[in-house]
């Protein structure tokens, strides 16, 4: 199973054509898409006639003849996208969201667009967890992790509002990606809250995340640089939510300090600024007043076909919300931002989990974001890394937090923790 | 010609039918638009049958039978959205923008669509100046300041990234709104430069604005509350480009501080603190920067039928602009945002110019938005009125400043100054 980067590398050198790797790629799709129900939209014939096209025409760039995908909420021309609502069924919006045409004219092959929670929200869809289809992939973002997580391509862009990357990332084994606000151009993705949605990237590679950066923001690639464990300054962040954490999780988290440690990296206790508990209620406050008012013309015309949980959840604590209260919830995050960014600057990364646990069982629920919100909340760079394996068998990861708007910087402190991790597991 | 607020209060006393409202108003539109050229999409059987079962039923709130417009970057379910580019004729996104959304269920009734320059940049459309066709209208907001400007319809949605709305208001003698950042949601409006956009409103009065503020952004109507120009202190704000307003605009300005002095209003100078000049170069690298990314569907795929002001204009600056670049330019805004907090802290209104002067004449130039770009870069509330006629016979406006996330108090103070000059001008 190929990185982006590989399949990328084996391409531009002419040991792989692109037929071969789209062929691969569904060929593993085929074998598990029945169980695992991670597409919203596939077209089979479509991605083996682009990646034929591919292999006759000149590299287009970085991501010549990569297979991706794309969360259901992002614009295609050529596809539908369908918000992950029946509202939406088959509506196809005339154009590609700027993050796919600059993906495609970087040489990206588009496959298709996965399972999205309604409108980007709680209610899911029907994919399963690749490791185990009893269990959810999570979500937001969940056929984006899952169709990762299963091998079926390298790379599918998810969005976040709190939690919808990382954790479906984490739940699926895969490198998930939430860059700082406002990096990515959001042009033709659905919004939930615009002050807090960012694009998310899941791949099975750091590397994978810096090269469809650099596709998606239309700059110039610039490699990861090499990044000597010994000059790392790295926090352990157990956060106020720590007891929601499982055992295990915070066994791993812990074992991954020590392991960080004694491998040389400078690792000390990072406690966050006073007033994190009061992200949580300024982060409802914020993205219901927001996702009230973005869903107001599916509220008036289409509330049959909105779910219970849509609309007693994120829309009713809209409503709940005074303008007031929701200028004085921006302005906590504000002075929130302001805080963190002074806390952390004697570390190069914050580690922390990216999730309380395992994916749970069942599919109705997509899991518990609490430790991926306080970084929705600032703004900052977050990634999660596969580390192990849960008492069940699925995987676990660990969330590294950056500083905001040093992306290309973290992304390489990141993948100096990933190496280790590999080599870890090995 | 009647407000939005005496159509709203006329009907809802019985003394005008939602048709008669919307019968005068096509009158006004059938006599003029032919020179005007004001409507991209303009339906008079829809717009009369829409009152007609307007009569018929309950008041559905506090725009109940008030005819409005929509620059033709606002997604509508039942008309089609042209964004001012033959690459979206007859493009019909199939949904209300939550804008529009909420001002239909608050009774409002939508006549059509308004021209807007190219993507609402430069490259104008066919809209004349409702007081001398031979001149511009200005722009980007070019259609919706001419349609309220003739009397076609009270009220008429706008945005602005840089002066798109504020100089089309005051070249068509009409009450424009840009609000602070971030208040009003953009959620099915054509991205220009996220960072800088704002939706605008078009009006004939400031409680017009409260009207449609209220309405747009679901909240509680809160009646503006009546302000003494005594009780006001505004800063007499000739900005650094004050040398690129005509000498009539200076003038003017400085006769309308003087009578708000005599009046009783507390006015002094108001130097804009260092690095306003800063300001421009900040604007030209974050609005480039966006703009060419959220243009990239139509760069790659509809290339032949983009302007070459579009390409050479913001599209090139946005090429020529870094990340670094990007985000330096960011920094040097959230900075310049702090320090003319702060330098406000004891006005609550600045005064200054709307535009440089007059309408210029031909059609091909919007004008110059240098008088505007401040505001928007600052995130504050700016509202023009009407103040004058210039030499031509066209008329200038005077523009407000106000604190940036207080526009219901900033409007009151608005007002009070209206009512001052509609007194003057009497």
């Amino acid at each position: 199973m190929l990185t982006a980067a590989e399949a990328a590398r084996a391409i531009a050198e002419g040991d792989l054509t692109c037929e071969a790797v789209a062929a691969a790629c569904i060929e593993r799709i085929e074998a598990q898409e029945d169980t695992m129900k991670g597409w919203a939209y596939f077209d089979r014939d479509a991605a083996l006639a682009a990646a034929r096209a591919a292999d006759k025409g000149p590299s287009r760039g970085i991501l010549h003849g990569v297979p991706f995908a794309l969360k259901d909420i992002i614009d295609t021309a050529d596809m539908p996208t369908g918000h992950g609502s029946p509202i939406y069924d088959g509506y196809r919006p005339g154009w590609d969201a700027p993050c796919v045409a600059a993906c495609r004219d970087a040489g990206a092959i588009l496959f298709g667009k996965t399972v999205s929670a309604e409108f980007a929200h709680v209610q899911p869809g029907p994919t399963r967890n690749p490791y185990n289809p009893g269990h959810t992939p999570g979500g937001s973002s969940s056929g984006s992790a899952a169709v990762v997580g299963a091998g079926m391509v390298p790379a599918a862009f998810g969005t976040q509002t709190t939690g919808s990357t990382i954790r479906p990332a984490a739940f699926c084994g895969t490198v998930g990606y939430k860059p700082s606000y406002g990096d990515f151009c959001l042009t033709g993705v659905r919004d939930n809250s615009p002050s807090l949605d960012t694009l998310g990237l899941i791949t099975r590679s750091v590397e994978d995340l810096a090269l469809f950066r650099s596709a998606a923001m239309v700059l110039p690639y610039k490699p990861l640089v090499p990044v000597s464990l010994t000059d790392l300054r790295i926090g352990f962040c157990r956060t106020p939510w720590w007891d929601e954490a499982e055992g295990y999780t915070k066994d791993l988290l812990t074992e991954t300090m020590e392991a960080l440690s004694r491998a040389g990296a400078q690792v000390t206790d990072f406690t966050m600024p006073d007033g994190a508990d009061g992200l949580v209620e300024a982060m409802r406050d914020v993205s219901g007043f927001e996702f009230a008012r973005v869903m107001l013309h599916e509220r008036l015309h289409h509330h049959d076909q909105l779910s219970e949980r849509l609309l007693n959840g994120r829309v009713a604590d809209g409503i709940a919300c005074s303008y007031d209260g929701y200028r004085a919830a921006l302005a906590t995050l504000e002075d929130y931002r302001a805080n963190l960014s002074a806390a952390m600057a004697d570390f190069d990364l914050l580690l922390t989990p990216s999730a309380s646990g395992e994916a749970p069982e069942g599919i109705e629920s997509t899991g518990n974001p609490v430790f991926n919100l306080p970084w929705t909340a600032t703004y900052t760079p977050a990634v999660t890394l596969p580390a192990a394996s849960g008492p069940s068998g699925l995987p676990l990861g660990v969330q590294l937090i950056g500083h905001r708007n040093q992306d290309h910087r973290f992304l390489s402190a990141a993948q100096a923790v990933e190496h280790f991790l590999d080599d870890l597991t090995v």
